[in-house]
């Protein structure tokens, strides 16, 4: 891919602690260093709209909003990252990297039931529409992954505070996505070295660019 | 209708001005001298989340949000104010009377082109379902209607100050919605003296409660 044609949307997914955004960087970098244009964002939130929206659901007790109101607003904020950050970056030919995308709302609101499940994406289907061209799936043991997000300052306490068995069924999940969208989704092995890691990782996205 | 069983779910539409909000507490003062018990609402808002969602919308620059991502957070809001307000009144026999309801979204949002309309038809299909047991239109010369709205102090500038045409195209709207919808729908002439609207609306309500 060159600069000049369209750009190229990766998302990274995982579990907490998994170890995304310090591989996110490690991709930017990379591919700067090949020459390409590189936009880092992500969800929820990275638009202006999109993070007000983000505090307004994150804010609050936890049953604020119900389950479905919940994946309308977190649409919404996907729509309007959509619309003002992700779509004009990749047509002026931009790598497009966003940290989590629509697979964790299939995660973190689909798990919870069929019905919520299909929610989640005939919502996606009927708003949003567009996939990432490439999804690094970065799977990584629970356990490990729990004793790293609790080791961070800060973090989403909503989300990372659900335990070790949420976080079980959740690698299981994204394992069940990645085998259901083989051509999209690639999983890479996050208990090696950052380095061992990053460089699976930019092979795949290299393999992916040509 | 006893209080006992299941409630009546009572939506007003009408372009600004119409004197929907008048109305409303005419037919509430009505229905509780017949000994029922009545529950007031309004949208956009109605709960304190729908109501937080509403600022965000309406407060900011006109183009802050794009109609696709404004229906999404409208509908949030609606799909709130359904589960906080709505439906337990309704379950508890109340009789709810809400100043604007779905018509309005397919109105303010949908006659923007025939896609939107889909749009607002199948967000709402999926995440609301229910329509109230009557809607009241009132009918209203956008003439009158408008200078009543500018005389007026406060109200939703936003959506008032779009000038004449556009009332019309809103009255031509709500007029097709109801032809579509007669056995839901009741157009109202709202031009007549205060106490002879009410009086229609009385005798209307009272035959749909039998």
């Amino acid at each position: 891919m060159s600069a000049g044609r369209a750009g190229v949307f990766i998302s990274f997914e995982g579990i907490d602690g998994s170890g995304k955004s310090t591989q996110v960087r490690r991709l930017a970098d990379h591919l700067q260093a090949r020459g390409l244009r590189v936009r880092l964002t992500r969800e929820p939130g990275g638009s202006p709209g999109a993070e007000d929206i983000r505090k307004l659901v994150l804010e609050g007790a936890g049953d604020r909003w119900s389950p479905e109101t919940e994946i309308l607003l977190f649409t919404a904020a996907r729509r309007d990252h959509m619309e003002r950050v992700i779509l004009p970056a990749l047509a002026a030919g931009e790598v497009v990297i966003c940290d989590r995308f629509a697979d964790s709302t299939r995660m973190y609101q689909g798990l919870a039931s069929a019905e919520m499940r299909a929610l989640v994406d005939q919502l996606h289907d009927l708003m949003i529409g567009r996939e990432p061209d490439l999804t690094l799936l970065i799977d990584m043991d629970p356990e490990v992954g729990l004793a790293r997000a609790l080791a961070r300052q800060g973090g989403e306490e909503r989300f990372e505070g659900r335990g070790i068995e949420w976080q079980r069924r959740m690698r299981a999940g994204f394992l069940d996505l990645a085998e259901a969208h083989p051509d999209r989704i690639r999983v890479v092995d996050g208990a090696g070295e950052i380095d061992a890691v990053a460089g699976q990782i930019a092979t795949l996205t290299d393999a992916a660019l040509t």
